[in-house]
């Protein structure tokens, strides 16, 4: 089944005022906020998808983006049906997982990443229910 | 009016093939494909959003994005009401445009690119109907 896109996930330095700036530019309203393994994160909505603005609190991958990539585009995510399913067929293509299994990821979601050496340099994550 | 996700430009050095892996690893399929402004492109469907792979023929910026940055995420595009008002929001909130107003882009939508300074560090496209 065709997946869905959920969200574009943005590294940022202070989320809170990248989500000021988006409200103001493009009219995009904050859907959620959290503080996830380390990361404060605010959902915008955007249509039926959003942007993840992640703000590095105590997180070295994200600080690490930021110092090496600064900020911008972290990753892409896609809404699938079954992450459990996504994966296996994402093995099946030759392409690695950084998950090897689901994991509970922001807003309560299972996720699960794929490795950007596998997907033409874009980190992937696959989004459930 | 708040927008919605368009797309997720990603530059590659050859469309089809990332064409191919993301059909066979997530299920997209390939919506339209043509060269414009000396960039061969392959839009995907992905529920109401795009992924748009960028494979430079003959476009110096594409080309240089990816001897800088490799592979990967290129830009973000919303999809707009109206590409003029859209402009004139972003420079109202001190956003600078790379196009001072709306020209023809790919797939005849008409479009305008925005600063990735003045965003977050990310390429940001409006494009219009």
């Amino acid at each position: 089944m065709e997946p869905t896109f959920h969200h574009a996930g943005i590294a940022t330095e202070d989320a809170d005022a990248l989500a000021a700036l988006y409200r103001d530019t493009f009219g995009l309203t904050v859907a959620h906020t959290e503080t996830f393994d380390g990361i404060y994160i605010v959902f915008l909505a955007c249509g039926g998808s959003y942007f993840e603005l992640l703000e590095p609190v105590d997180n070295d991958t994200v600080a690490g983006f930021l110092e090496r990539q600064g900020r911008g585009v972290h990753h892409l995510a896609l809404a699938v049906e079954d992450v459990e399913s996504a994966l296996y067929q994402a093995r099946e293509n030759g392409v690695e997982a950084i998950d090897d299994s689901p994991r509970e990821g922001a807003w309560g979601h299972e996720v699960a990443f794929l490795h950007p050496r596998d997907t033409g340099g874009v980190l992937v994550e696959f989004v459930g229910h």
